[in-house]
């Protein structure tokens, strides 16, 4: 049973979302993965938010350019907490993604992480699912601990490959 | 019948949709107005759009500040050309909502109008309604003379003012 | 009978105008193409813009980059709508054409759309022209189902690639 | 016991996270309050969020205006979700506080809401929580449904005020 | 015989206009002014630029906020210098009449001053008429003289009121 | 004897100036051009500034990016008119180097032309030393009809590629 | 003998000093302030960098708004460092102020704090004086301590002013 | 013993960071180069900022991208000046960065420079180390004669290639 729903305003937007599901799978979580336009399949979105609790979904990730009001349509949809991933598709860089999520008004959020950064859903989806999920909290823990070692490898390399001055 | 539907993202927004609705009435063009939020009542914010041709609107005006979905949620329930307004009511000055309005994606377009010019957005619906509306057309054509004029009084006071030196 | 004229502020905007033009054809839309600046050609746009209804005009495509007047000054002599599209050319992403098109003082009004989407100018043409012409409301509303198709036959491909986890 | 800590990076933020507090307590969510600096008390900071577990927090609302280094600094130092509150304190309109905020690297998000709609906030941590509550998901449901109401019931007026044109 | 004609997007603009009328009194530099809108009365723009010359106009000065499409209308109608000045009437400062001015594409310059700095824009217009005008020349030197002055005991009376530290 | 001065921040910054060069020389207008930097030679900024004049400079063209203080800092030492060019060389497109020069404080103004637009900085030079060179502003007249004339050509060729629809 | 330098480009800019005058003060660092303008004093600016050292000076600070070329005009004559605070006095909230001190060019170092932030200007100046002057590092770590003591202070107050939730 | 000591937030920085390096070693300061991430190793940059005094680091200069926390996690715990060097590796140009580091809440500066400009930095840091090291602020001098002299062989040339017209 799938536990995070992965949606995408766009399947050019795939690609970018590979190392959000890479985290995911990293991090044993179970996920599906759909494509749905808040402006072109406005039902669909619809559909797909109020359905979401019912297929045992509990965190949707929303990743869109542009205008990017897919997160918000969702968010609109569900109390289900919705992650929104602005996407730098467009000629400014994604601000107007950016804007588009974040600046939500009062009474219905969407959770915005930074632009083009699905990884970073991913490990927010993760500790949200793992406030009641002490396995997964555990991986969690394991990851941020591989990550802070990566760190320290490379100051150790950087250290040494400057240190003959 | 109404012939422009104002759609409102909140009633806070009613102020300064005052300017455009006055535009409307100098116009003589007919108008419903209502109050409608992408997020927090997606399902009337669809209702209305897919009903709106129905009962007799043309075109829709809607305005909305912050993460401004509301014209591109009505755009993407109907074929009716809609106008977006973006409002200054966030601390940036509005240009999340200018964002949020006129970044649509292809397929879905919204016709937007200057932050806070609902005048503009009622002028631009005049415009619309003209092209199979003889006499409206004759009405905007005044209207734009009475501008030209107001300019030239304006000049003629300006240069009597600034003469003397 | 041309319904559409396109107008562009520099021959080298042709390229991107190209799949506005296109969505004119699929939409079964007359038109005409025609290059005219608004600072070196001002009375080429002047003339443009007073004769464009008695040529059977009835909807103006502007498409500049940089300082775009080109929307404005044709939208300054005439009461036809006018749909500005903000073309990147310039080093800062086209925020420039987008504030020079959008920022219309009060009166005379501008359509804009997003930073290069002539394809959704002319989407927006087409659902003006449709109020008056239900043959091309259908074909619009044929338009739009092939969309919703194509988003969800995109959705199917996603999850199939995907579902494998 | 406290289930969301809210932790300010000045208390001249207490007022406007006031708004939030009253969210919580309509939700029926413990909360506890207290002042951190990223930059004046890092210690303090670093001991809150490594205790925030224990002490059972499971969700962290964190907002600073200017260089807004504080939900970052929490988030460094657990694997609570922490939602970011930009604050426009500084004469910049909060566009610092929220790249500040949202444009976190790869491995430690922060879930960033508008800028200071710590009301969203609130929410989003109550969405968070309502995954493992049914309850507290029952009075999301009915919060929802009175924005819902109080939507319709200001289209009600505004409809009554402008329908006499 | 008129030397520097300035022109006005607005009347509401007059006011800011004061201070760069001022200036060129000090300088004794003749000038006119008058109102005239590149969207409102573009043939008045026209005409106005098209005659400057003859009228015996060398420099003009043009101010305009939003989409100020002014100087660019002027300048596209005239080979004298046209100076403009961005207004900051709208709610981005006035950043929009900026991009509107200084961008112009290529082939026809305006020489854009500081956002509301009509002071400025009176100087720059007599820098251009002292090349061919030794006395203005020696008005400005004066005037500079004045300036450096004025700083100087500025200085003088900082330094006192703090020296005692 | 040398009419305009080119003065470049750095000489990564020639090959962006050719264009203006170009210009000068289509319009038949003498020129020199060196490098200097307002922050790497100030001294050698002054005296450039200081003496110009005397060397029968009439227009100085400063061309920098970054932090673009070159053109403020020769108009320091000036009363000639100074054209600054604002270069996009930086990661924020010109935006640093465009707002170094045109928001220059009251009493020493630039006169800024558009990012990378050289060719326009050489057109308001040659418009200014036009106002008493009647031949330059002839040729000025001839430049303008060219650019015409190559408008027109282009909208023929733009209306024949596109006429077989 | 002084140690500090503090230079303001305009006199309207001293009370937003006052803070970081207070600062010094309270740090017990010897200083001078005076009032100088890149662009209308730039010889006064010029000889005041070029004396500095030779003074006593070991650190300047220099403040000022819009195309703010002060501290970077004092930098290009001295090695001494220099600290630059933009004032956000403009129109567009100090970003111009900040692109135009930070941004600067490879060679002359500006070391930029934050918008108005003069009071981070005296601290950030004496650590640098702290350096050599172990007294001066004390009271440094006794202020931060203050700090420390002032946000755990008001943590106290509103974890109180809270905690009857 | 190092004086000047370097960090990154990502070893993906240290291409970016050699012009630096290279500065240093020019000037013949002595420095060391270390990786951490105030946001994936909180605890290690702890730790190298509370040492680095004790092991002779004089200036710190820290280097990073997106919500670049680095340079105030150091800053907050330590008195020694720390420098920020602001990397534009976001699509945001490094706005993100520049904003996150320069914009510092009162009582803790990060002295900032340029976007990507490491070798600022290391000049900077130079100036400090100069004010107690006439060796070194002869080499400063020095470095700064050979910048002059090298924009007037640049000079030298582009007079030359273009004094031919």
């Amino acid at each position: 049973m799938a536990k995070v729903g992965l949606i995408l305003g766009s399947d050019s937007d795939l690609e970018i979302m590979s190392s959000g599901i890479q985290m995911l799978e990293q991090l044993d979580i179970e996920y599906e993965v759909t494509v749905a336009s808040a402006h072109r399949t406005p039902d669909r979105v619809a559909e797909y938010a109020d359905s979401a609790a019912d297929r045992g979904i509990a965190v949707i990730i929303a990743a869109a350019g542009w205008a990017a009001a897919l997160p918000g349509a969702v968010a609109a949809h569900t109390n289900l907490p919705v992650i929104g991933v602005p996407i730098s598709s467009s000629p400014i860089g994604g601000l107007d993604a950016l804007y588009s999520m974040v600046q939500m008004p009062p009474g219905v959020p969407v959770a915005t992480v930074g632009i083009d950064t699905v990884k970073n859903a991913a490990i927010l989806a993760a500790q949200i699912l793992a406030l009641s999920d002490s396995d997964l909290a555990q991986r969690l823990q394991q990851y941020r601990h591989q990550m802070r070692q990566s760190v320290e490898d490379k100051a150790e390399r950087v250290q040494q490959a400057t240190k003959e001055h």
